[in-house]
């Protein structure tokens, strides 16, 4: 039915189509990683296998051996070329909410290009609303990216303007937890701040590596629960993911942001770390 | 990869396998029908029909003609016996949470065993557990039968024991919502009880027919939040889905029920209805 895709691996082998009863398909019951590839080399790589193993172990899914995936992605990424890597990990085959103690998981490695992004975005900053649609809250899938992404798939629906490049979404309690994929960052108060993700939202890996730097910079960190009035009052405000690493915001509905000091600094040392940890593992 | 499988059409078409790149298997992007075969007919048809085109319209993703879903049906239903239909309704092939305004939408029908339930539980009742896997809240998604099941998927891994048939869940409010796989009944003070769902849980098609039935055998009858206390303290206590139809609680945790008037009502009306409402409209 469905043609092997050069760029796709399943379970190893290539392939256009998985199993249609496969468990990813009917409940969301996996994890994913989306990882930047810059000249044939994937970003943070051990990274992003670390969180797919953390992910995996909160949903006790069998995680694949850190070798096999590095040799897959190698595999996949023989020609030097920029894109996107995309991992993901389901519980595999069945039918039925319970599962036995250890199904086969099904891995699927698949390399894209990158999505168009804003022009300028990183020098210019990018305009940013406030979404209607909420973040539930639950802490046993908090911080993991696991597959059930409805909530952001409708936040997404929201940005219907081309100019707004990103919204930002509150929880049930009315905290600002990220943007419908990327993670938030202020300045406020000269201290930076970003939503603890503890009930939700995604722990991102350049999230991570931001907070890292910021303490190497010395700036005062914060990660606790951000309202919506500190986010309009903070000095700075910034965006990031792994395929942007970082945008500043230079509007969050009516509230304009310089892109400060503080910003800029972050910005130069995330994107000389990534040319750092560049690579896979096994090289 | 993949063969054929004779009791699954994705899209019309046999099949087993699905594009690797399915927003479903992304993103748990869709919406799904369980549905009760018996002797070749489904049962609650056009009610399932029915929530599956609620649920596609809150995710805009655009449902199949019934008629569509009758014949596809039709032709895996040739020949009588019992088990359980399936409907997914996925938003189609794509990445990223935002899409295009109308991507093509995969749909996948396919004829399953009914999965085995544990003996005499219709008519001895079942034992249930309040498990400790919280729903979080979601007014967007509460009451549709969307694909992003993981809290379902983790609260099912609390069920080791045998002979626990369900386990309750309760939301971040503390309040009871439902079963993993099914809805939950209380009489409290000779009045049906079932949980509000408006923002968290599956709204059934067993327990929209439990509660017409319950108003045709004039019940009175309270859609509302219910606390655990109040599920102890009641007198009756009963669990609904498509494939079991109605189960008498006889034991919640330490606190045993009664098989009473009320639930013996409405299993043997709801069974009579399930007798009426069998086969496929087109037919």
């Amino acid at each position: 039915m469905t043609k092997a895709i050069p760029n796709l691996l399943v379970n190893g082998l290539p392939a256009g189509a998985i199993p249609a009863d496969d468990r990813g398909l009917r409940y969301g019951d996996g994890v994913f990683e989306t990882i930047k590839v810059c000249d044939g080399a994937p970003e943070f790589w051990s990274r992003h296998l670390q969180r797919l193993n953390l992910g995996a172990e909160r949903l006790r899914i069998g995680a694949p051996a850190a070798a096999t995936l590095a040799e897959e992605a190698a595999r996949l990424l023989k020609k030097p070329c920029d894109g996107v890597l995309r991992i993901r990990l389901t519980r595999g085959s069945g039918a039925g909410y319970g599962h036995e103690p250890c199904p086969r998981p099904t891995r699927i490695l698949e390399l894209d290009a990158d999505p168009a992004h804003p022009k300028e975005a990183s020098t210019q900053g990018v305009r940013v609303r406030l979404l209607e649609m909420r973040l539930g809250q639950n802490p046993a899938l908090a911080g993991i990216k696991h597959m059930n992404r409805l909530e952001q798939v409708l936040a997404a629906q929201e940005l219907t303007e081309p100019e707004i490049a990103e919204g930002l979404m509150l929880d049930g309690d009315g905290h600002v937890i990220e943007g419908t994929r990327t993670n938030v960052f202020f300045l406020s108060d000269g201290v930076l701040v970003t939503p603890a993700l503890d009930k939700a939202g995604v722990a991102g890996i350049l999230r991570e590596v931001v907070l890292e730097e910021a303490k190497r910079l010395e700036y005062k960190v914060e990660i606790r629960p951000v309202r919506p009035e500190e986010a309009f009052a903070a000095q700075e405000c910034f965006l990031t993911n792994s395929l942007i690493h970082l945008w500043p915001v230079r509007e969050l509905e009516d509230r304009a942001y310089a892109i400060g000091a503080c910003t800029r600094a972050l910005a130069r040392n995330v994107a000389a770390r990534a040319l750092t940890e560049r690579g896979l593992a096994l090289r």
